[in-house]
């Protein structure tokens, strides 16, 4: 009996491919390629196979036999709170841990852009005027509050490192040393931290403890200097709480690459909120080749590691959600 | 009689008085402060002072026994190519180069702006609407083209490779080798590496030589990948071609923070050019603490200088213009 590895995915190039395969056939297995136009074939490949390298829960669901799935994206949330995607609870979990470079990129330009009143400038260049220089501040000697340790916080806390930044402080749930950062802190401690805070970005997954993590209790500790960058998940953020601290001007500003709901509905009022840099979630995505050769070098990792019956190195708790 | 230093600047704090006054009273100085709207008090000081740090040529002009005049600004255009503005040729000038830092942040936001193709997304946000996404590019392992290796240059060079880009090319009159550059060219070389260039940062002074350095010919040299990206001095581009490029997509995007004529007339053609980001004169200027303290660090160092005999750090070499 053939194994097959079903491969469903719009971003690979012909050299992808042929890593791909190059890896498989050492183990025996034959790769099937399909684009997200050509689900329904794919499907068919899939009831059989015994790996999927894909993003989409719907072929998932089709693949019986299957003993691994490798996610191509990096937040899973919805296959952590959905078991019944899986053939069994036996079937492996893979995300993939790749766009810390791109979001990390998007990071600072966001940053920068509120650093540098970007979006004040804007109102006045959208009208053809030119009125004047405003007080700006910099990256360098800042002091960056990362919410969110994992693979995207540490490329964020690492280009901030490298353009001078002063002090770099981590949130996560353990609140364990991380490598690049200067201190870390648990969740527990973040009310204590809020009112010291210059920047604070969010990298965090979807999961039940970081839904409206940043609440209005929250967002009422921050300073009028703070500036709120979500580049995680739109849920983590009481979003009501924070179209009004903006218009207020109880904070400075703020850049969401994610929203709640996404799209975003035409009248909402995040769209007219103050201070605001909106982008529509690309700070990740297959976007950059960057991106998209490290997303198939994890996967061709664990696919040696897999046919070499070792742990798979991108393994998801699915108790934990991430 | 008194020797007197005449100091007409806004940007000052009580600090940094403190700071210019522990100098100069070394050397017997008495320092005189005023704000802009004081002028015509700082001329009356300045008939008799010996030396002005300020950034207008209006009160230069008034300063008839001047020795040396300390421009606060970066850019000495104006008062290079005109020695009327001084009590004699013998009057020394120097200027600020102080300005690197907040420009290389600027140009760091404008880059991944264009790279991240944020030109497009706004189109698309201003009409809230979410249309998916674009393929982008990184700064990571890219190749920077730096148009002037002076401290700017060499401050946008030093945040590109912190940044991981792969390759930093300068561009400059003589072409002399400069830290943090990996190969540097003559002017004359110019044509051949416009072609190839993939990010073109401009940062030249304004004097003849730089004069639409970017003429229309060369603008037609650049491949529809390329962006370019001036924070130097307006005229340093022939803008009628510029337009021409972006709205025919030749190349793929731009970010002006100085043009001709400043302000911008409100109908002129690059208010609504394609990919262009559009920045009203905000790249240098006094908005940054840290550039108001080097500048103070800069003005105490050559006064340290001045009073030893010993020649100024930042003399300007008038017949060069920078």
């Amino acid at each position: 009996m053939s194994r097959d590895i079903c491969v469903c995915l719009d971003f690979l190039t012909d050299a992808h491919k042929a890593q791909i395969r190059a890896v498989a056939e050492k183990g025996g297995f034959t790769v099937h390629f399909f684009t997200m136009a050509q689900m329904d074939e794919a499907a068919k490949v899939g009831a059989n196979a015994e790996i999927l390298y894909s993003c989409t829960p719907k072929l998932l669901k089709q693949c019986k036999k299957l003993k691994w799935y490798c996610c191509s994206f990096a937040g899973v949330d919805l296959y952590c709170k959905d078991p019944t995607l899986f053939p069994g609870p036996d079937c492996q979990l893979t995300n993939s841990n790749v766009y810390g470079l791109t979001i990390s990129e998007h990071t600072v330009m966001v940053t920068l852009m509120l650093l540098r009143r970007m979006p004040e400038y804007k109102v006045w260049m959208d009208d053809h005027k030119w009125q004047g220089v405003l007080p700006i501040r910099s990256i360098k000697d800042c002091h960056l509050t990362m919410l969110g340790t994992g693979q995207i916080g540490r490329c964020i806390a690492h280009s901030f490192r490298a353009l001078g930044a002063a002090k770099i402080t981590g949130v996560s749930r353990s609140g364990r040393p991380v490598e690049g950062f200067d201190e870390v802190y648990p969740v527990a401690k973040l009310d204590q931290l809020l009112p010291e805070v210059e920047i604070l970005v969010m990298a965090l997954p979807g999961t039940d403890e970081t839904q409206k993590i940043l609440s209005a209790e929250r967002v009422a500790l921050l300073n009028e200097q703070a500036l709120v960058i979500n580049v995680g998940r739109g849920t983590a953020i009481d979003q009501e709480a924070l179209v009004a601290a903006l218009n207020a001007g109880k904070i400075a500003g703020a850049a969401l690459d994610v929203v709640d709901p996404e799209p975003l509905p035409p009248d909402h009022p995040l769209w007219t909120a103050k201070n605001l840099v909106l982008t529509p979630h690309v700070a990740g995505n297959m976007t950059l080749p960057y991106t998209c050769d490290r997303n198939v070098d994890q996967f061709c990792e664990d696919l040696e590691n897999y046919m070499a019956g070792r742990p798979l190195a991108h393994t998801v708790d699915r108790s934990r959600g991430y």
